[in-house]
């Protein structure tokens, strides 16, 4: 679409997207959910229609010379589109979290105070060309009440279009504002610049994608954003691990799936146990065709085999590979003291069967999760009974971990009174 | 103090901050009420010294003709001291919130996972006359486990590097890095560009002061600011109410004191209460020297009182001071929108009997704080029961209404398991 005057039509955009916003705000957990329910309907009823826009925006992409791993994520197969339907039937299925009161108490003063959870408001949403992101993230920000202003790619304009549509119309047949979930039209790059600068309009951005779009918005931003950034995770394998917990934990925080944040990104292994179980371990690693770059005291000690030695970069890089950066530390401060360091404070886990040292490391490791015994693998909202994720949060401010349905909500104070004055 | 680089000089600040965060982060709660009671020791040793500094930074303020208020802002008495150091002893005794786990639960997977709370790390605070705000945010932020950098108004300088230095004692006293509470010594303007950018060494800034400073860091911070912008608070007596009780809380809501943000700044009247209560009301208002500025059915109806017309800007006015905007509408909804349309979020309550009103407006109503049969007045950390407030956020994101220890907190998931992996 060609729009001439961005700035206007993204203002008309924010403050339609703010006026459904006061409507769905409110809106009854039922109605929200028969509209999700809806919107299954509509994409069912499209799907050949879906399918064929999805294979004219991958004909464009090889078109324009887009990376083969990008083609990839934009490809909606029949069975990821089956995933995306039943995901968006998943969080009707949801708890609804809009108007749930914690902690209320009856304070000194007599009157009762508590804290309700409310929509942000709206919610902006700017990703690269997965299109499966489109339905994940208008389902999320309707049942957390919230209206959704979407950004994605333009390789995937096509396929988001459709998909959008098929909120619209959800929404609008069971009498809520089609406003509720917004696409952006335009592909022209001045959207976004306008987007992230929308304070009035816009309450808070969620960029998904890679480092350098997250930055770029972040750096520019003049609305809150929750950042997402690396995930250079460790497990640390203290001396008094379990051998087998230890080997279990590292071969799958590694290995069950090289491209996900939450992946084992460096090894660390107190020097008592490195002997017993590093060769054992890199065997493994070496059958799964895992390189390994490790610390000197690693190289010698691996010397039959394949290992590099690591240099001061490995212990700041997030490999999203077949990689693994190992380091033989003298104790168990080094170790913490490593990942606080060398990490991006992500997900950090300990093998140890000492109970004071696991109960160090959850207080002294500064991570947005932080584990005993078990796999960074498992960072994730649906693991975690989130029952859905918009994204794993770096930040430490409002949310930070796998941001679910809560995560888009906020609180407000309410307080119940029988004539309750100052004095 | 001259310093040549500031951008240098706050780098090294940040550095300096950085490093005792991580330090005070895990100090136990002991040692932290320790250090704020050794804190209370220094001030009562050095409370002449104190008071010589700042009657010295009463005379520089007249001799540049300083603002009256803002003179008496910056006033040190004998009674304002004592309640300061009172104030740091009271926040030693509150419960610490770092560590805390809540909603732990054993998950699908069958592993453990739970949300502990954990300090932000380093707070920056950019303030303006009153000294007492060091001694309120140095203790509340210590308390929670964060490093601190001050950044006070230049006519505070003298008292403020007195009661700094006495915290830095009390850490230091108590082996903790003094570097845990920071003052920045320069009073040049330019201090404050650069720490509203260190997103390195600055997780947070909070600024407290007018809206304009306010406006104007929030404009150009890239750390996180957690805002605390106007109030303008409503009282709403719907047709139902008990007329005691909204006499009460409309005359307590506006007198009890002006020019606090949670005072009520507009009164709204049911048409069908508006002849019962109005008449009456107004007297006592008059009583109290409150102007009123009515719509044109409130200047009708109390033709007889000295009310203005009131004009639209009226109703989007944070008077602080003896007047009032006083609107009759026509029904619940109209009181609902002028709230959410003409308020600024902060506080608004109802005055009500009917049950199912009460529920409407604790949702409907956007706002920090929403009350029912409440006076505004009450919005307020200490009357909520968080024993201290640094302030009440108009945000959003992370933290909304009064701000207490928990606000100045963060959390980070926790995961327990037992050799738990992927599948």
């Amino acid at each position: 679409m060609e729009i001439g005057d961005i700035p206007l039509y993204m203002q008309e955009l924010g403050t339609q997207a703010r006026a459904a916003a006061s409507q769905i705000a409110s809106a009854p957990c039922e109605q929200k959910n028969r509209a999700l329910l809806a919107t299954v309907g509509q994409l069912t009823q499209r799907r050949e229609e879906l399918l064929k826009c999805n294979r004219e925006d991958m004909e464009n992409a090889r078109r324009n010379r887009l990376d083969d791993h990008l083609i990839d994520r934009l490809q909606l197969t029949g069975e990821r589109l089956d995933a995306m339907i039943n995901g968006i039937a998943q969080v009707a299925s949801l708890p609804d979290p809009v108007g749930t009161v914690e902690k209320m108490s009856t304070v000194a003063g007599g009157f009762q105070v508590g804290k309700m959870r409310v929509p942000l408001g709206v919610i902006g949403i700017i990703y690269e060309s997965r299109p499966n992101v489109t339905a994940e993230a208008a389902s999320l920000c309707l049942k957390a009440g919230n209206a959704v202003i979407l950004r994605g790619g333009k390789e995937a304009i096509g396929s988001n279009r459709v998909i959008a549509s098929c909120f619209r119309q959800g929404l609008d047949s069971c009498g809520l504002a089609a406003d509720t979930t917004t696409l952006v039209q335009t592909t022209d790059r001045a959207a976004v610049g306008e987007m992230i600068t929308m304070s009035e309009s816009i309450d808070v951005i969620v960029p998904r994608g890679g480092r350098a779009l997250i930055e770029r918005i972040s750096q520019n931003a003049r609305v809150p954003v929750i950042k997402h950034l690396d995930g250079i995770c460790h497990v640390y394998i203290d001396q008094s691990a379990d051998h087998d917990k230890a080997q279990g934990i590292a071969f799958n925080a590694k290995t069950q799936r090289y491209g996900t944040c939450n992946t084992m990104e460096t090894l660390l292994v107190h020097k008592e146990v490195a002997a017993a179980l590093l060769p054992g371990l890199a065997r493994l690693y070496k059958q799964e065709g895992v390189q390994l770059r490790g610390c000197n005291k690693t190289c010698a000690l691996l010397a039959d085999q394949e290992v590099t030695a690591a240099t001061e970069q490995d212990w700041h890089t997030e490999y999203l590979a077949p990689v693994l950066a190992v380091r033989i530390v003298d104790s168990f401060e080094q170790a913490v003291d490593h990942i606080n360091s060398c990490g991006s404070h992500h997900t950090d886990a300990i093998v140890t069967e000492n109970y004071t040292l696991s109960r160090r490391f959850l207080r002294e490791v500064d991570s947005s999760s932080v584990m005993v015994n078990a796999s960074t693998r498992l960072a994730d909202g649906y693991e975690y009974g989130l029952g859905a994720e918009i994204g794993i949060s770096t930040d430490k401010i409002h949310a930070r971990g796998p941001v679910g349905l809560e995560g888009l909500t906020s609180q407000k104070y309410v307080v119940l009174g029988d004539g309750h004055i100052r004095t």
